[in-house]
């Protein structure tokens, strides 16, 4: 086994884009194992938007991602070392490994590692759709949009980890499921893989006044749900076509995270429409994991839910991933394959 | 007995700020009554800003004022002559009467007349903070908001028939009432004779950043709850103070309703903060109007609710006053006497 564990740390804060100077490779050494601990290789390291978010040295937002460290993330591998009772070499686990090779961890601190079943669910699976971004969209689609059938639900980044579960429990729910996504090819992937009712492509919408009609086309009904995974001009044509009483989970503004503030120009439309709109991390919201995880899990190993993966190779090749991940250029989940 | 009608009709739509020339003074007989109608002879007409909205030719709020009709509003009076055998001449009553003298009613209609008690409770408060800007405060305040003993609230338009009720009732479960008001008039009333803890003059603050830092100043915990009347730059402040779950009830945007959207500067402190906003009006919820009622009406009979009136005198001042209460020259809420 290695000694040597490869990690990536935030070496600068992004000024507007991330740029790969924000990051630095680092050498470090495995230490022993302490008594309680278990040592983890990690298979695969997931990279999600909420990300971007940690990079900056905000107040408000969940706690920022200290300079110098290991880029935090969640991550699913093998345990290949352990003076822990719990666990053992060989069992599979979930935790927040983080940007590296090898995670090491106290394994009797709570909710830090869990072990996982991949009899009937490949191991990847557990960063995506039966993991956080599988319980965002579920938590946001059941808790907040809670669609009843027929009514009609728009979700943003749909060809996505999060966007790809949202439309198809829509789906499942009887409501109508409209995808909004970047490119030709996501879309046919989005109507004819995941069985949405229609997905727009936003790249061929240069402005609201053309998105609009695109959403009133696919809608004809209006919008009564909307899972918010961008921000910006999407969010703006959506308010223009949302029926009185509907709801908006707001799950993610990418296009917001890099500092220039999006105005939202309608916002009267929120009072006009008796809307609600909030805001959720799906983190805070522990207490629904069980019943989430237990749906999205057995939807996964029958294959009725289907998701796919966008899938880099090495720690190295992180930094890049993550900046392709915030602009659109990944085609599912995107994860880094660390074996 | 006058068998004449004066009434304020709607002449045109504005197109942006109200003008004189969008209302017209008419004379109409008063006809008999028909078997079951009640005639009601107005004394007060209770003038609000969701009226502005009516006078819009759209398609998503509330139904819009028709053309050449009276202008709708809510009125309370004394019944001079009845052909039912639920009212009779005496009786005090409340109902939406509109901009006119008299008002010809079928009174077996479910909700277009209620009998009131004037042993406690003046008559013109029905319009006011035991009406429907008292229920509106309390719908608002008790099931968005929901304050705990200890948050902080903040209102716009504190002075006014809705603004003043919220924060009295805010201080009545323990929170703190922080309003904000044009001028140091409505202030000083605000704070000494409603019991605010504290209130902004907004007219002081040209920009957003001075604004800001009168409500971090005012807002040492930051703000839990908002009560929005206003829409605009006071919206943007308050989001910038905004705590973590922190909710927004969207009662009103008058600087909207004139057309121009106002757009919303940082609408994704919706999702950092975790917000919950949502729009609603109080006609859609009767069914808390009897328990909201009834809390009112025992604090007003019981002059622990304050309020204020502002009464322009005569039917012909309505069109004036209402132009009045769009720019906030009203102190309290916004009347007219007809007798």
């Amino acid at each position: 086994m290695s000694t040597i564990n490869h990690q990536i740390v935030l070496a600068s804060r992004p000024k507007g884009e991330v740029t790969p100077d924000n990051f630095r490779l680092v050498e470090a050494q495995l230490p022993p194992l302490a008594e309680g601990q278990v040592r983890v290789r990690n298979h695969y390291l997931s990279l999600d938007p909420y990300m971007r978010g940690r990079m900056n040295d905000s107040k408000s937002y969940a706690a920022s991602q200290p300079l110098d460290e290991v880029m935090i993330g969640g991550t699913v591998g093998e345990v290949v070392e352990s003076r822990n009772a719990n666990f053992a070499a060989g069992d599979k686990v979930v935790g927040m490994g983080g940007w590296q090779e090898y995670f090491t961890v106290d394994g009797g601190q709570r909710g830090v590692l869990s072990k996982v079943d991949t009899t009937h669910i490949p191991l990847s699976a557990y960063l995506g759709a039966v993991g956080m971004p599988g319980v965002t969209a579920w938590y946001g689609l059941m808790k907040i949009i809670n669609p009843k059938a027929g009514e009609t639900v728009v979700v943003s980044a749909a060809s996505g980890a999060v966007g790809s579960v949202v439309g198809q429990l829509a789906k499942a729910r009887g409501a109508r499921a409209v995808g909004l996504a970047g490119g030709a090819d996501k879309c046919r992937y989005v109507v004819e893989e995941l069985g949405f009712d229609a997905c727009i492509d936003y790249k061929q919408h240069a402005d609201l006044k053309s998105l609009s009609a695109a959403l009133k086309a696919e809608c004809p009904n209006g919008i009564d749900g909307y899972f918010e995974n961008v921000g910006g001009m999407i969010l703006d044509a959506v308010l223009l076509r949302a029926n009185a009483f509907s709801r908006i989970a707001m799950c993610g503004m990418i296009s917001g995270y890099n500092g220039e503030p999006i105005p939202l120009t309608y916002p009267q439309l929120i009072l006009t429409n008796r809307m609600k709109v909030e805001g959720f991390i799906v983190s805070e919201h522990m207490e629904v994991w069980p019943e989430a995880l237990k749906e999205l899990g057995g939807l996964v190993a029958s294959a009725k839910l289907k998701f796919r993966e966008s899938v880099a190779q090495g720690i190295a090749s992180a930094p890049e991933a993550f900046m392709g991940l915030l602009k659109g250029r990944n085609f599912g989940k995107q994860l880094v394959k660390l074996v």
